[in-house]
């Protein structure tokens, strides 16, 4: 507890974004958020004022952040495992805990634990050889495969598309541990994200849509747009389960595909989540004060949405297409690689333009440099008409990236 | 601006909740809050990056705050107006500028410029004898007499019910400079509350009813119950009248009175105010992003509820029996002044069960210690139904301070 006020110290390893609006969350709360952060100038260094500079490979550094904080919490997955059951075994409270975590942290791992549980996954194997890939591909109809690096990949990152199976030797070559799945036909991705408390209480917030392109998340939708009430609670219980059945404790998040036939699980996360920056404004209680809330055991809050429709777009070098309102949303290609920001016009001037053009959009900024391909800040729009809603965030963002408006075509 | 982000160092002086309370809004704008902070344990000091420790009446840690700002904006009154045209003569940006905060810095002022202005005030007068205050009063016909302090007032302090006139010449005698006021028939006080920028941009939030007990302001309702539109109207434009005629920057509050014959203005203030603390979660935006969008000339922000009901309640050594929903609020005598948090259980454990009870309700912590007439927090409810959001966030408040719900007859 905090000398001062009387109330908890949270130790949060990593300073990105995460960290950095955590931190606004849990300055409502009356905490105090350390971090742990790799460089002074992270966007969580530079607004809180408990900042540990360390790496989170460090385990000597980890254990500066844990001692004095009530519980040891992540803004990343990249924390050796060992070191958190160092932790753990040291006596300091780590949530999630390293055996949940591990399934954020391990692509193999997770597909054998939702395996064993029953829960829809696509059909996948490990891969110890290009004869693996054959034979995994043969027994498939020769359906397309992915290939995925078991740790480490992100947004897009560690996720190759396999059109001849020699592809992965290159890959095992370079001594990347390695699974392969079949890629499902995709209708859309959906988010299902909750959080859960040690003392097993959990609290959903509705299935979102979550649009990407070339890998990375442009654009959020909440509620899934034209989702059943039936696949929604199944998505939900499927979330909830898998909280329970891997002892999570904080934010899950359980990316999922939708296909003709159903849903199954991409990827799971274990901390706020891009898929829930919408609920700062668009729900009763954020992912973000909802974590803290989870891993200090505290009741959880309420998450009713704050309006009819609510719509986050990231912000990064390379939203200049965002698809249409209307158009199926779905994976398109993306040219955030030749992202240029405006050279006559600086990001604080685009942000006088962009309140002028919508004075209801609201703005988050990660105090990053706006670079190719990285997410350097979001914009939360509600309302009642989805497709207004959607082209205000587009507006938005467009603003803020390119220093003008869109054009006609690209907003309606 | 900052080296790292690019966008605007804000300086505020003080580092109270409202500074805190700023940060949290500073954050998601990518700006980077420099506080002045007496104590480096004061609330917003807790919790920011950038600290300067200093006193707001010294010249150079108000310059040391101003120099790399691009404008230093104000968490309370108590700056030397010397001290800040010096610094206006000196190059910095400074808003509200000095000639604005004047107005809610000296009450005599205040009275003789709105007076001017032919704003609503009540009858008052300048104090040098008891004299003046005899007769002051025979000319009312021996109505009831307020006397207050000119400076250094708030929260009820500074302020005297004169039944003897000789009472003042204590004051005098003590050098405190004084005006005289006939004391109003009060129905209740309302606010309202705006913002303007330096281009002139004036936003104007909903006006809210503000429930007092003992000159401490215990909750505010948004909007205020059963005024007609047209006094809404006539406050709203008061209010934006007297931001461009003093030449506001940032967040203006007027204080009023509401008589059975009008609106007058009680007092102002230039700052985040807590008759506005509701808009946190409230308002699309809220005021201390308002605030910062003004003294930056940002274009401001939608000023639209995000409910039709929001309720804010204040926590303070002194909200035990709040007036019963249904009941004509009115300022009520307080009991804050023999306020004992509960010995057998602390402040985090008074938050489980508040957050058990009102997973709806929202709290904000401001760092302090719970001490009889402090305010240390406040939460806020919103909803459909009146009634039921003032319960809800008298609740809230009485589990926090009491450690225990309120009975029966204090919440239905």
């Amino acid at each position: 507890m905090h000398p001062r006020t009387g109330l908890p110290v949270v130790g949060m390893v990593g300073a990105g974004q995460l960290a950095r609006m955590t931190h606004q969350a849990a300055i409502a709360l009356g905490q105090s958020l350390r971090v742990l952060a790799v460089d002074p100038e992270d966007g969580a260094a530079l607004v809180a004022a408990d900042v540990l500079v360390g790496h989170h490979t460090d385990l000597a550094a980890l254990r500066k952040l844990a001692a004095g904080s009530e519980v040891v919490t992540f803004d990343h997955e990249h924390v050796p495992p060992d070191h958190l059951r160092a932790l753990v075994a040291e006596g300091f409270t780590v949530y999630p805990g390293p055996d949940a975590l591990i399934h954020a942290q391990d692509k193999q791992v997770m597909r054998e634990r939702l395996s064993a549980l029953g829960a829809p996954v696509p059909r996948w194997a490990p891969v110890a050889s290009v004869e693996d890939v054959v034979a995994f591909a043969a027994a498939g109809g020769d359906r397309p495969v992915v290939a995925k690096a078991t740790r480490g990949g992100y947004d897009g990152r560690g996720v190759w598309m396999i059109s001849d199976p020699s592809q992965v030797r290159e890959l095992l070559d370079a001594g990347t541990p390695l699974i392969v799945e079949e890629r499902v036909p995709l209708v859309r991705e959906l988010a299902a994200v909750v959080a859960r408390s040690p003392f097993g209480q959990v609290a959903a917030w509705p299935v979102v849509e979550t649009v990407q392109r070339d890998g990375i998340n442009v654009e959020v939708i909440a509620p899934a747009p034209g989702l059943s009430e039936e696949r929604a609670i199944e998505a939900q219980e499927l979330a909830i389960r898998l909280a329970a059945e891997l002892d999570v404790v904080g934010v899950l998040a359980v990316e999922l595909f939708e296909t003709p036939d159903g849903i199954v699980v991409n990827e799971l996360a274990m901390r706020p989540h891009n898929s829930a920056h919408w609920t700062i404004e668009g729900s009763r209680t954020s992912q973000f004060e909802q974590h803290l809330r989870a891993v200090l055991d505290y009741p959880l809050g309420a998450t009713g949405l704050t309006a009819p429709y609510v719509v986050m777009a990231n912000l990064l070098g390379g939203d200049v297409t965002p698809p249409r309102p209307g158009a199926t949303p779905r994976t398109e290609p993306a040219d955030h690689h030749h992202y240029k920001p405006p050279a006559d016009m600086t990001l604080d001037e685009r942000l006088h333009h962009m309140f002028a053009a919508e004075p209801g959009v609201k703005v988050h900024l990660y105090g990053k440099e706006l670079r190719p391909g990285r997410k350097v800040g979001h914009v939360t729009a509600l309302g009642d008409d989805l497709d207004d809603v959607r082209r205000r965030a587009r507006r938005a963002v467009h603003w803020l990236r390119e220093g003008r408006p869109p054009m006609e075509g690209q907003t309606s």
